[in-house]
């Protein structure tokens, strides 16, 4: 898919600690995502170690590309020699920049740091690149354009807090640059309450039939990624396939997160949320409160871990215990009701499950929770879920199915 | 560093949701991890799309390795095409294997779920190919010997949780017979409290005075991964100048987090803990109930977003709102010694602060926090924080710095 003149993305990550497996690569992700939007797409990622290798990379994905995009190896540490090498051989030497110095003296003053003798090292550049300014960091970024047989060339420091910011505001508007007109189109919809191959079955084929068009699927924990690229007519021809078929499977087309669409329902219908929270312990409460502006919404979760502290909290009826058990739709609902009377809110989501790896019975096995959904002029409604894996895949599935049945009920 | 015979290790993961963005690579941090107790180490990891682009890495990479990892391309939609790609390159023609399908067929009808048509390609297998069971999935996974000018090769399914559980069973026994003897050591400082220029000016002269030691340094979100390699013996010096050094504020060397090393030190001293939250928003209990086992010491945690529920879980005095405000060293007090009081634990940890974007003064900017700690016979400790970042981040070193002053209370 030819979309501009330059088309030929690679991502060269650099870092021992990559390979050793110490630190989650984070960046192609994001790279790919930010890429997509100027209709460049990342046809291939290195990760290299610190050191020597760094050098073969960036003739290799010279060989094969336009543009390269680099990130780690800027910072103060003796492994951190990105800048160098690059400088090498390119033949640009360095340079010391007084500007760069400045900026990260000011940043270390401010807050009391004092400036290590390696830091020095980041206000060097070499000769024709652009920086990029780090306004979370002290290593700046730097661009360097196309020169004999080098791609385009953007060196981006590893953390992902300084990485972000300085994409947007000083990298995107040299790639938008470099990317000039463009035309071709996607649509991402994230899909929920459907396995994979289920999403496959029910549009796979349709699909498939629209000359030109692309499809992509990605199962993540509880949710699929649909992703269809090609032409704007190829496109919105499979968007209406997608829309019937999935209805309101589907949770959104945007950049968002299932959390960020339920807080913005809520937001819209002016309603408010409690949680109470058994064998998720906290996490629905985290998701929600990682969407910016969900104090708005979102008044208080209770991860009641303990028994004593689901009938403390919540008033769960302390015999339900003894009669049905803590991992009980009679439990679910007690908590979801005591969570919503208690904070006075719109909804209550309540979870109580068995997340493991010990606590389970052969009537009750490790994987089993009860999801409960407490709403103004309706009976609570109580989902029994049963997802047998590991603790954390868990977690992240029930509170999945929570946001879940608080999305269809705000719909 | 020589460590066996076979020691140039590469890791191959195809996926177009990968290059997209959809999806994080959590695989290569996972093989790092794992192969480097066999004494191997990834020395290039590539990310290539699905389709024709895994043929050329296939054979690029046997050119210059012993041993490739190959992930994703073996699922039943129709863009996974690994098995057959490999199939082919390696002249091994695929075989049904009707034991496959049949465990396949038992796992679907054990969860009452349909077997879709497309499934059945799992079920195929390339001539002289090692089976890799698949408990957690359906795609099972597949190691070809090394043979003509192809390198080992291992083929894992894409999803992390049938990943993981298939390298420790079916393929660490295969790979620890690969990698023979070694003589290669490692250690790995968790390090807390200290920033990554901070430790390299601790210790890097010293661990550099080593002979044969190689360093690296690993910053994450509020803790520093201090590794050392080499020789047993340079290893053993070099972890005597760190304990020496570096002190309480290295957290573990064992392959573990935070707040597992909190958890296990509340369980030896049969100590309980609550936890009081407002802009963490349940990030800290996530944290810890993500450890199995927690459920022991991890009583209850209160997600009071809203200063009603501060006042009514916690007992928060509320003219405290009016005099000095929900983010303030007096409100933490009384949140952390509220929960504790009223959860009847050992400790109890607060965090009030402020996440942003949004809520900031120019008294109490965007990432100002107070973390509280409640303990028995001791005066309520309340550190002030100030970490202007994002929000997740800003959550996740809120959340760090309370599990830490909790890990130095134990000590």
């Amino acid at each position: 898919m030819r979309t501009n003149s330059l088309t030929r993305v690679e991502v060269i990550n650099t870092g021992t600690e990559l390979l050793f497996g110490s630190v989650l690569n984070r960046h192609l992700s994001y790279l790919g995502q930010q890429l997509f939007s100027f209709g460049f797409r990342i046809q291939r990622q290195s990760t290299v170690p610190d050191g020597d290798a760094i050098r073969d990379a960036i003739l290799e994905a010279s060989a094969r590309c336009d543009l390269i995009l680099m990130t780690g190896g800027l910072g103060p540490t003796n492994d951190d020699i990105t800048r160098e090498i690059v400088a090498e051989l390119t033949e640009r030497p360095l340079y010391y920049d007084d500007t760069i110095f400045q900026k990260i003296k000011e940043r270390f003053d401010k807050r009391g740091i004092r400036l290590t003798e390696h830091i020095i090292r980041q206000a060097y550049v070499p000769q024709g690149a652009t920086v990029l300014p780090n306004d979370w960091g002290t290593a700046p970024g730097l661009y360097l354009p196309a020169q004999g047989r080098f791609s385009h060339l953007f060196l981006f420091p590893g953390p992902p807090r300084e990485l972000y910011p300085m994409f947007k505001n000083y990298a995107s508007p040299i790639l938008q640059n470099l990317a000039g007109t463009r035309d071709l189109h996607a649509r991402v919809f994230l899909v929920a309450g459907l396995g994979e191959s289920y999403v496959e079955d029910m549009v796979g084929k349709e699909l498939e039939a629209i000359p030109g068009l692309e499809i992509g699927y990605c199962a993540r924990m509880g949710e699929v990624d649909l992703r269809i690229v090609g032409s704007r007519s190829a496109v919105e021809q499979g968007e209406q396939v997608v829309r019937v078929k999935l209805g309101s499977h589907i949770v959104t087309t945007e950049e968002k997160e299932l959390e960020e669409v339920v807080v913005e329902l809520l937001a819209q219908k002016k309603a408010t949320l409690a949680v109470a929270e058994s064998c998720t312990g906290g996490l629905l409460a985290n998701r929600i409160t990682d969407v910016p502006g969900s104090s708005a919404v979102f008044l208080e979760g209770n991860v009641t871990y303990s028994n004593e502290a689901k009938s403390r909290i919540l008033g769960v009826p302390e015999e339900l215990f003894r009669s049905v058990g803590a991992v009980s739709e009679e439990v679910a609902k007690a908590m979801a009701e005591g969570a919503r009377t208690r904070a006075g809110t719109t909804f209550a989501l309540s979870i109580t499950g068995i997340a493991g790896p010990d606590g389970g019975t052969a009537e009750k096995p490790v994987g089993t929770a009860y999801v409960g959904l407490a709403a103004p002029d309706q009976p609570t409604e109580i989902t029994k879920i049963f997802f047998p894996t590991d603790r954390k895949t868990f977690k992240r599935l029930c509170s999945q199915r929570a946001l879940d049945m608080l999305r269809l009920r705000l719909l």
